[in-house]
């Protein structure tokens, strides 16, 4: 078992998730700056991974503060707060670790205040690997046997730092001795289920197919696919989901054909404060994702071309949505308030 | 202008498609198996542009028959047929020119049955040009000023041999004043969206976006999208219409969302031979396709890949379809007979 994500006292490990397949490479990050660069650049992606990873970067600069009184530290880590915060603005979990890392300091003794930090860190991980195993067995009683499973992107360890979410509640249902066959799309721009959910279902000897994101509705179409299960970025109130782009056709092709499309996620990933998903800001990425594959120019020069990297899917096309808490179903409004409210 | 695919007497000179954007090659083939090769391996590529490519490489083959009789002659011919009919599964536009290339040998004079067969390739290759081009000026009466065009793979000149399909009606629309612009999805496996496409739209200075194939919803949900506009390998006698895989999924997101979906081909796209689309023929291609782009491996060795390169969009799905004998609604069964028998 790989550790995506490594807090190692003065320096922080990762597993590059960029040079997967090709290479299994490990990072290692002195300086917080570094670890934002890296959430930027997707060397360490996932909702979940983001978050911890930010959490153990937070600690990591926090560190390094040279400060004589607490205020003047706190002025100091909020610095470093902003610079996580402005990494990538669509996934929740990265904004929820850096309120707690910051809810943490400003209860710390200034004395112990470093140590409260890394001890806040490591309890974020620890909270992401418990959830993400906890929704995975909740989550595979959804699966029946010899259930074909549709997924995209990546919602494994990777992305997790954990057990996974998605690919969590199929590493279970599996576990629990069900035939399971997984469909994985290989999500352009960039790769990640053909890199990543392939790679890492291998690992797990979980039958997989690789598709591009255009042959899902026919596989669909032809009866071929029980169920559509994916991750989420952030999840407002009333249950609109944000996930990698594409997931919003995919829940459309699945309400259209009359099968299930849930999707599973921490309740670290749920965030009230909006109303809906049209509140959730979408990342837009550089356009050489799009018009290049591995450096590679595929497009003509000059072409003009958009990179969303997240859609929305709105509450209506989800059947459930699978958490620690449980399994909240329609009328989200309601069950998704009472998932949190049962922390 | 560039001709796509060109007879000049003993070889016939296509502009190779798989090295587009990146370079503009013009092969020339003097052996019909080479003309097949060339088809197997996209080099020519779009349902018209194989149906004249094909004609051709018949005609060129026939120059070598060396028979005493016409029924020698006619014997030799069918193994030229078989094989151009082995290239390719889907695109009835192949079949159909076999069969002109068929019934003209059979009615020809032995001693002028060569010059008879490059007379019908010819002919063919006039007809899918005027085809298209009057099937383009039909078709833009349903563009309107303003629109935002979304389509899908490549319908343009390369495609046809001709003036276009899909493109050929933006072209058109444009031609007639109209400010459009279009979206194209750069269509994976083979990128012919990215690489053709986009290409073709340049050179006509019509204004265009490329996103991956999985963006397409995000623009659709969002109002971004008036119309989604492809071409067809074939439409069955209910209008259920074979195109490039992630087609279907189009026509789902439009409906879902509200916007026409249309089709334009040539009526040489149409076989009414066919009851519905469950009886269309889907080329399943090389899962290399899948797991590499541009010759390098993107996805774990030794993982299972599909590569269906098309699918079937139902004919409700389908708003109307653009023909150079008219328009056709719903229901097809019956406009698409009254289309093809006022030929």
């Amino acid at each position: 078992m790989i550790a995506p994500v490594e807090y190692l006292g003065n320096k922080i490990k990762i597993v590059d998730q960029t040079q997967l397949p090709g290479k299994l490479v490990f990072v290692t990050f002195r300086s917080y700056t570094e670890v934002v660069d890296a959430i930027k650049a997707l060397k360490v992606r996932g909702a979940p991974a983001v978050g911890v990873a930010a959490a153990y970067g937070i600690a990591l600069g926090a560190q390094d503060i040279k400060a004589s009184n607490k205020a003047e530290f706190l002025s100091q880590l909020d610095k470093i707060l902003q610079a996580f915060a402005a990494s990538r603005p669509t996934a929740v979990n990265l904004f929820a670790a850096i309120d707690r890392m910051k809810t943490a300091a400003s209860t710390a003794d200034f004395a112990t205040i470093k140590q409260s930090l890394i001890n806040e860190a490591k309890a974020i991980h620890a909270d992401e690997e418990a959830a993400t195993e906890h929704l995975s067995h909740i989550g595979a009683e959804l699966i029946q046997d010899g259930y074909i499973i549709l997924t995209h992107c990546n919602a494994g360890p990777l992305a997790t730092a954990g057990y996974g979410t998605a690919l969590g509640v199929i590493k279970a249902a599996a576990e629990q001795g069900k035939k399971i066959e997984v469909i994985a799309t290989e999500t352009r721009p960039l790769l990640q289920g053909a890199r990543l959910t392939a790679w890492e279902l291998m690992q797990e000897n979980i039958p997989v197919t690789l598709i591009t994101d255009s042959m899902a509705g026919y596989f669909i179409s032809r009866g071929k696919v029980s169920c559509v299960l994916l991750g989420a970025d952030r999840i407002a109130a009333n249950g609109d989901t944000a996930n990698k782009i594409g997931s919003y056709t995919l829940a459309v092709l699945a309400k259209e054909n009359g099968i299930p499309f849930y999707v599973a996620a921490p309740t670290s990933t749920i965030d009230l404060s909006l109303k809906s998903g049209a509140e959730i800001p979408i990342e837009e990425r550089n356009p050489e994702e799009v018009t290049h594959v591995a450096g590679i120019r595929l497009a003509p020069k000059g072409v003009k071309a958009a990179n969303p990297a997240f859609d929305v899917t709105p509450h209506q096309y989800i059947t459930a949505i699978i958490t620690e808490k449980g399994i909240a179903r329609k009328p989200y409004a309601n069950s998704l308030k009472r998932v949190i409210i049962e922390e």
